[in-house]
Formats: C-alpha cells, structure tokens, sequence
C-alpha cells in the first residue's frame, strides 16, 4: 500500500477548514551570524509558533534544491521523485491552456536570431506581456493548418509562451530546440521512438512556419521549444484527502501545478493583498485553500537579503487578516529555502507551523529555523505535512484493525 | 526516479574539495551516566560542531546494527537495503584480487581439522600473515588444473584469504562450507540452482584439493569457505556525483567497499598517522577524499570504554592536521556506533558535523551524542550525508522546473 491508496482509505470528510499558506523561498542561512527569519521583527510568526505545532521539512531529500513543480507537488503529498513535472506541462496548465490526456505541452520562448539563424537573444529583449500575446494572435492567424494535430499557442508573460499539441500517438522523448545560451543556433528537434519522430516532423513543420511568420518582427523574430512532455492525469487531490480545494496563486507556475493536482484555480489578481482579498471572498465555498505568497522567493535569487526580511515582516503584517478567518487548521510555511546567500533554491530543511485542532504543542517561542527545530514535529518529509493537517482537523480515521 | 538517477541528473562537477573523515564505531550510549564521547576531552571536535552543521544518522533503520559494508554503502549514498554486499565481495575487493563481473568470490579461513574432518580451530590458532601467504602459494602451486574455471586465491590477514572464481555460467546460490563452531565438519557446498550446482562441483573438487595440498600442514591443514557472492559493477561514484574520489583506509574491508564504488584506493600503510600523509601527499589530485580511522570500533568491540575515551582524543589531537588542508566541506562522522556497553555494532543514531560551504549553522557547542540532537540537520539517513555535503560545497543544481 503506498500513501496515496493510504489516504484514499483513511481520509474522510468533515466541516473543518484547512488554510494552507506557502511563503515561497521561506527559510535561509545566516549571513553575518543572522538567517533573515532571524534578523525579521515577526511578532505574529511568533505567536503562531507559540500557538502551534513547530517543525521544518525536506522537499526531496536533504541537499536537493527542488523546482516549484517537485517542491509544491510535495507539499500536497505527491513524491516529487515518483510524479516527475515538466517544464512543458507546468507552463501549459499555469497559463490555463486546455491540457488533456496525452496531449504534448512545451514551454515557448520568443527570442531573437540572426540571419545564419544564430540565437543572439533568448528572450527576444524580454518584451512585454502584450508583445508576446499579440505575437501569438498573428501566429495562429496565419499558420496553415498542421495534418493530424490542433494545436493551442497562448502567451504567459514577457517573452514566456506555451504550446499544446493533441492528436493520435503523439510521444515526448524530444529534445529541447533552445540552445540555452546565445551564440550557437537552435537545434533541429528529434524524436528518440516512433510516436515521438511524428511528432517531431510536426514540431518541425509548426517551427518552419513560425519563422516565416515572425521574419520581419524585430525582436521576436524566432521561438524555441523545450521541457516536452505528454499529460498524464495526477491523482486527484480531491479523491486523496476528500477535501474541496481551491488554489490561489498570482503566478502561473504555481496555478500549472495546482490543476495537475485537480484544484479549482481561482482568480486572483496579482498581489498577495488581491490574493487574501480573493481568499476571503470564496472562504465559504471551499474546505481546503492553498495561498501562495511568492515574493521572497523573487528576493532570494536576487540575493537580497534585507529585501526577504522585509517581505517576510511584510507577511507577518498580514498574518492576523489570515487567522481572523478562523481555519480549524493553518499550515505556515514554504515550498523550499531561497537563501539570500545562496542567490538560488537550496535543499536545507524548510520552516513550519502547523497550528490547530488535535495538536501536540510545544515550547518553540519563535518563528525561526534554529527554534522550530525544537518543535514537536522534527524535521519531516514535505510529502506528509498535510497527512498531519489532516489529522489536525480529525479528517483521518484509524488505519488498520 | 531514483536517489541514483537524481544524482545523476543534480550532481555538476566544480573545484571545490569535499574531505568524508569516517570514525569507525563513532557514537556510543551511557556508562555511569556518559558516554565515550561525553568523557572524552575533544576541544577540536569541539570546535568543528560549534563551526558547522550538526545531527546524527540512521546507517539502515532506528535499531538496525550494520556491518561495515551496508554501513559504509550507506555513507556513500547507495541504499544498503537495496546494494546488499557479500562477505566474499568485501574480501576479494579489499585484498585485492581482480574481480570482474560475474565472478563468484568467497572469504577463506584457514583452519584445523582432526582426522574424522571436524573443525577444532575455525581459525588455526590465528596463524600469522606470512604464514597464510605462504600456504596460498604452496596451495597455488599444487593445484591441478580445474576444468572451467580460473582461480584467484590470496592471503588477506592472518587467517584470512579470498578466492575468486572465473568462468562461464557460475552461480552464488551456495552455501557455506564453514560450520561456524567447533566440534563440527564442515558442510558438502551445495548449489541451489543449476548455475550453482556446477558452481558447487568446482568448489567441492577445489576443496578435496586444497586437503589434499595442506594433510602434513599444522595447524592450518584445511579450509573453509563462505559469503559467495557473484559480482555485479555498482552504479559508480563517480558517475553519481561527479567527483574524482580517493579512499584511505588502512584496513582491507574498507578498500573493498571504496573499490566497490569505484572509488581510487590509494596505498596508505597501517597507521592513521600514515593514513594522513597520504591524505596529504594526495590531496592536489582529488576534489573527493575518504579517510578512514579504525581503531575506535576495535575498542568498542572489546568493550573497553576507556580505551575508545583515548582514542577519540588522540583523534581530535589529529583533527587541526586534518582542517589545515582546509577542505571546502568538510565531514566527521561514524559508520555506525560501536557503544563499549554493547561491546558491538548498535543500531543507535551516529554523531555527524558536515563542515563549510553554504551550510546553515546551529548553537551546537560540543561534539556529544545529545549536544549534536541540537542541530540544524537532525537525525538523517546516511545515505543523504553525501548529497547534503554537495549541497554544501554548490554541487548540485535545482532538481525540476
């Protein structure tokens, strides 16, 4: 039995609510002696950790810096190593494409090459948003119909595209056309069986005519493909935990793999304040929201650390709006670190707070990593997290006689 | 996908040195109220779990006490419940020998036998070395011919040797000859498949052969052997991680599960003091060195607890020589503990401080068992140790998109 056949057994539905908030790159190492959750004046993190269960977990396993897609399929109890994620699929469901079984979904990129067809830019300038959904109009407009596939381009954001092919015996063993630095030309696409040379001979054929399309757009002149993959449907959240989720994310990576879960994706604006705003309008409807804050993440990478401790006090100040909806359970915590001295994900353990319901506590004061580590949870696998939230809210019976 | 295939895909080669410092028998449990460690005055380990991050680790599960082979695979980052390793494997790779896929290897014993055949010494009143070389030459020299196969046969320590076996179509389902007490014959190998059985004859002719050789011999007039094992090439380090690994170990076992893994066994002497100039010797030449200190799981064994006292001291004497090579990541740790109060292997949690690089640090003071409870890694499986050092020293890039 392994733990999704587990949770299907021993789930079951009650009236309580559980409010799980992901703070994106929460979590660091010290620079200066201080971790940025160390240097942040975060009165009501504290007090949440004061009120619930403290612990921190690994993603993957320790070391391993996950992506979005592994590191969220594994808060929502998915082994991120056993339901691999592509690039393709992620930027097909986060930009709200209609995604389908067996369907080949590819990240796009527009991007400028020269006349000998060399990339001199991998995102085409980084244009704007409007650019690329323009771009896309006049793509699909005069592409000639493609024999044996229907084919959907959509826009996402500045150069970022994605596409979905659907059709017969379509495979994903591709390589990526995007070079993945300037200066060396795209590679032709090639298929590594059958199902996927067809598909190739397609993707070549969709490619040839974008180029004659986009040959006079400057900068845009060109796209590349990459992260291919067929959709294969996930279990569904729903069936797992027997909860109604909804998913409120402003970005689409983080929408993408809240649908490949099945999750009502809601729309939320673009800011963490559209976001509680949007989670408070739909609290009645839903007995499981997912809110993703993401901008310490954004910081991170940059390596800015003042930055992370500001968004995270920033977070902190929003904390009371998110507890006056009285969930029965709320899970703080984040995807992954995004240590500012990294300028990168890492694989160090990540903080929690689970607090609510059926509990252990514990003595932890603060809402750092050196005292969460003092708490009743340990350090666990992300994976289980909300099997414990659900315990919390008394949505799991026994398992076993 | 596998820890394996993931460290294939995250593992990326740079300049940094990463030094694995293995204490065998680290760790122990409580006499009149402290353990070794706890009386042990180690200023140097001291200051190493005060300089990096600190937890303990799990060799296979909570309870489990492992031999030296599943608990340094585990080290190494190869599941021990998965890369099961045969005595014989163990002591044809450490002696030496050439072993090549799909060899049947095995450990010898020299041994007395009486008229009637049985066992009145499993190991010939512990005959020296040179005496055991001696009767691998003299059995070498002897032996006819045996249809079908070729043989390696080479003294190990005192009355230890190994044999391999090369041919076409062997089996390891045998068992052992070795009675395991005295007072008793040794039992006929037999095979328990067709492989095998051929595999049996062969050895059943050896064996009449080798009596035949030793009759006027004394004590060491017979042999007996066990731990057949066919060798299968594991998955190698090299490959899993991108480093260009080294292994210093004094003792055969040890260069047998470095060579294993594909490691270099460099030639070291006998001493940890010889151990370390070569470590020294041979540092430029590597960016992955293992060292290994014997003596303190020798002591345990014997369950002399103020033996293991004086050398964890005499350990931390050397622990400044060693952080003078100033290793970008620096690990200490145990194979597994060897508590003087067990006088043996235990299935207890092994102290472990991985040092340098981007690591997230902790207020660990002290280089105990409890103290190192305190830290920022917590009780991890051995098998992530590795993974967690390359994290350390930027070896691993982001897993998924």
């Amino acid at each position: 039995m392994n733990q999704h056949e587990l949770l299907k057994e021993c789930s079951l539905k009650n009236d309580k609510k559980i409010l799980f908030c992901v703070v994106d790159g929460l979590g660091g190492i010290q620079k200066d002696g201080k971790t940025e959750l160390e240097v942040a004046r975060t009165p009501n993190m504290d007090q949440l950790a004061k009120d619930g269960s403290c612990g921190l977990h690994i993603p993957v396993i320790p070391g391993i810096a996950p992506g979005s897609g592994p590191a969220h399929l594994a808060l929502f109890g998915y082994d991120p190593l056993q339901f691999l994620v592509g690039r393709g699929i992620l930027a097909a469901l986060g930009g709200g494409l209609d995604v389908r079984e067996g369907d080949v979904c590819a990240r796009v990129n527009f991007c400028t090459v020269d006349e000998q067809g060399v990339v001199t830019d991998r995102r085409a300038g980084r244009i704007p948003t409007e650019k690329g959904e323009q771009l896309c109009a006049t793509i699909l407009s005069k592409l000639p119909p493609i024999p044996g596939v229907e084919l959907q381009l959509k826009a996402i954001k500045q150069y970022r595209a994605a596409l979905v092919l659907r059709g017969a015996g379509l495979g994903d063993a591709l390589n990526d056309s995007d070079p993945m630095k300037p200066g060396l030309p795209h590679l032709e696409i090639t298929g590594r069986d059958a199902a996927s040379e067809k598909t190739a001979r397609i993707l070549q054929e969709f490619v040839r005519h974008v180029r004659e399309i986009l040959k006079e757009e400057s900068p845009a002149n060109m796209i590349s493909l990459r992260g291919f993959g067929i959709h294969k449907p996930y279990p569904r959240f729903q069936e797992l935990y027997k909860l109604t989720p909804a998913a409120i994310a402003a970005y689409p990576a983080y929408k993408g793999v809240a649908r490949l879960v099945g999750m009502d994706v809601l729309d939320c604006g673009k800011t963490f304040d559209e976001e509680i705003a949007c989670l408070q309008n739909n609290w009645e409807h839903y007995d499981f929201h997912f809110i993703h804050y993401k901008d310490p993440d954004a910081a991170g990478e940059d390596g800015n650390f003042e930055k992370r401790v500001e968004l995270f006090e920033y977070f902190d100040s929003k904390l009371p709006t998110l507890r006056a909806l009285n969930p029965d359970v709320l899970i703080v915590t984040g995807d992954h670190c995004t240590p500012a001295v990294c300028s990168d994900h890492s694989g160090h353990s990540v903080p929690l707070v689970i607090c609510g319901g059926l509990q252990r506590n514990d003595s932890v004061q603060t809402f750092t990593e050196e005292a969460l580590l003092r708490g009743s949870l340990g350090i666990m696998q992300s994976e289980h997290i909300l099997t414990m939230a659900m315990a919390h809210a008394g949505k799991l019976k026994r398992f076993g006689p």
